[in-house]
């Protein structure tokens, strides 16, 4: 099998349904992921938007798997394959690379805080490795994962370089999530021309970074945005684009009032009209009355709309 | 069955061996707890210092499975069960309490940070009510984790007495990892006649722990230096208890200077003439050439030895 072609665009960090008793809902879990695929938006199922790191290994290969069953076309896909231990990770990028996944996107090992480069070239590299013996690597494609508020544990620009050296065409890109345009530019500019994506962590800087040379963005409100982020990716060189990249800001900006993934189920559960999507798996907990009543009012106000969001009810 | 006794006294997070491919090594793995066992230190398997969240859940259930094949007394035993994903956490406890350990060392979940007291509440209970389903509450015996600066998830008075008034006798106690005796002194003045037993997590405040009314210590340093911390740990009302200890945190002082785990493993490479045990899995490295020098004029300077310890060899 040879390479899907490289992915670009929007991808978002699927959020992962559950039912009452915390499980998760492969059925409604499709049901989304059929509908932001139709909206033009790529699949970066199991990202921290996810509660991937909630997720056991079989979890995640489990739901993998029902996606691909129905009929989920993988070089849409970009799964989360990081883990804290190296065998989880090397286990879910196997499968990943086997199903024929565009890519895959790799935190780092995150509980040991303040390691050494040398320890995280060896953890990648580790990954990288196994899993190219395994399965061969021309259909492996790594995206690391910089994001350094939630893990932790931040991705340099000498670990990139160094890890860009010793896998070419394999280490493929990065979401930057530093939430510092600064540093994706850097990232841009310094490993762009050496077949390196950089995509956004969050469509909040989407224009600035194609103006730089970017790939797109993974951005968790593409679970509830979606072709109003694609229309910019799209259109990122039109007139009106600042004017775009402002609306999508607002939006943004309604959700990122309440804790995000808590914020994007209530609001598919209100579009959805299906209550069971508010579940998230502790430690996270589902917004609370008086929040679910102000992310309405500021939605309301936006005009805010998921066009077809019926079909995302179990 | 029932309960065995309160663990009390001096417990170590076992180090954990790796052979040359990073696989865990069950041989050395055994020695070293027998070797444990026999200097008087409990068995707090699984810890930060045994690189617990670089073992898949597999490894980690084929581990404790080696132990008690080996006949290590389940008695003894308090594994690390904490994990990101409850399905994990749920699996390795179920398991641990199923096999007769003495207790359990419950880590938070630790990836995603700034949660709710409520998310976190939730997410032991969880834990909790399926195990105590499961294999039954009586068997149950939970302590928590609170190792602020490397899991980033504190666990708070507050959250704590409410785990504790939800679940008397099954939350037992806690090992405080803060590196604040102020903090250790302020959960057995508010816990301790509850039947919570507050353990230290160093070595290096175990006077003042027990001078408090805590229950001991669980302290990395155990796996070097065992029986003069469980000698002060025995005679923590003798006279020369101040002496005692200053002469525990000297040899403490003395790995403090580099990376704990990778120290306490050069160590034992050395002591045990078995340099396999300098094995560390990514993302943690093993000491440089110079630090190990440096080391081992550090521990010749206190006269550091550790007796019997040609057994730990592979």
């Amino acid at each position: 099998m040879t390479q899907s072609a490289r992915p670009r665009g929007v991808f978002s960090p699927v959020l992962t349904p559950f039912t009452d008793g915390y499980a998760p809902d492969a059925r409604r879990f499709v049901r989304h992921c059929r509908w932001l695929i139709e909206q033009g938006v790529g699949l970066a199922v199991f990202g921290t938007n996810s509660e991937a790191n909630s997720l056991s290994l079989d979890e995640k290969r489990g739901l993998l798997d029902r996606l691909l069953d129905a009929g989920i076309p993988p070089d849409r896909l970009m799964p989360g394959t990081g883990a804290c231990a190296l065998p989880d990770a090397i286990a879910l990028t196997r499968h990943a690379v086997t199903a024929g996944c565009a890519g895959v996107l790799m935190l780092p090992p995150f509980y040991y805080k303040g390691v050494s480069d040398d320890g995280l070239f060896r953890a990648f590299a580790e990954v990288i490795e196994a899993v190219g013996e395994a399965v061969g690597d021309a259909r492996l494609r790594v995206y690391l994962y910089h994001i350094p508020a939630v893990s932790q544990v931040p991705l340099g620009l000498d670990l990139i370089d160094r890890l860009l050296t010793a896998y070419p065409g394999i280490v493929a890109g990065i979401k930057d999530s530093s939430g510092d345009l600064a540093n994706t530019r850097a990232m841009i500019e310094r490993f762009g021309a050496r077949g390196f994506d950089v995509f956004a962590g969050t469509e909040a800087i989407l224009l600035e970074t194609m103006r730089a040379g970017g790939a797109g963005c993974i951005t968790a409100t593409g679970n509830v945005n979606p072709a109003p982020i694609v229309d910019l990716y799209a259109n990122w060189q039109a007139a009106d684009a600042d004017a775009r990249q402002a609306a999508l800001n607002r939006t943004r900006a309604a959700f990122q009032q309440f804790p995000m993934i808590a914020a994007m189920k209530e609001a598919i559960a209100v579009q959805s009209a299906d209550g069971g999507w508010r579940t998230v798996r502790p430690p996270l907990t589902e917004l609370q009355e008086g929040q679910r009543a102000l992310l309405g009012q500021a939605l309301d106000a936006l005009g805010f709309a998921m066009p077809g969001a019926e079909r995302l009810a179990a």
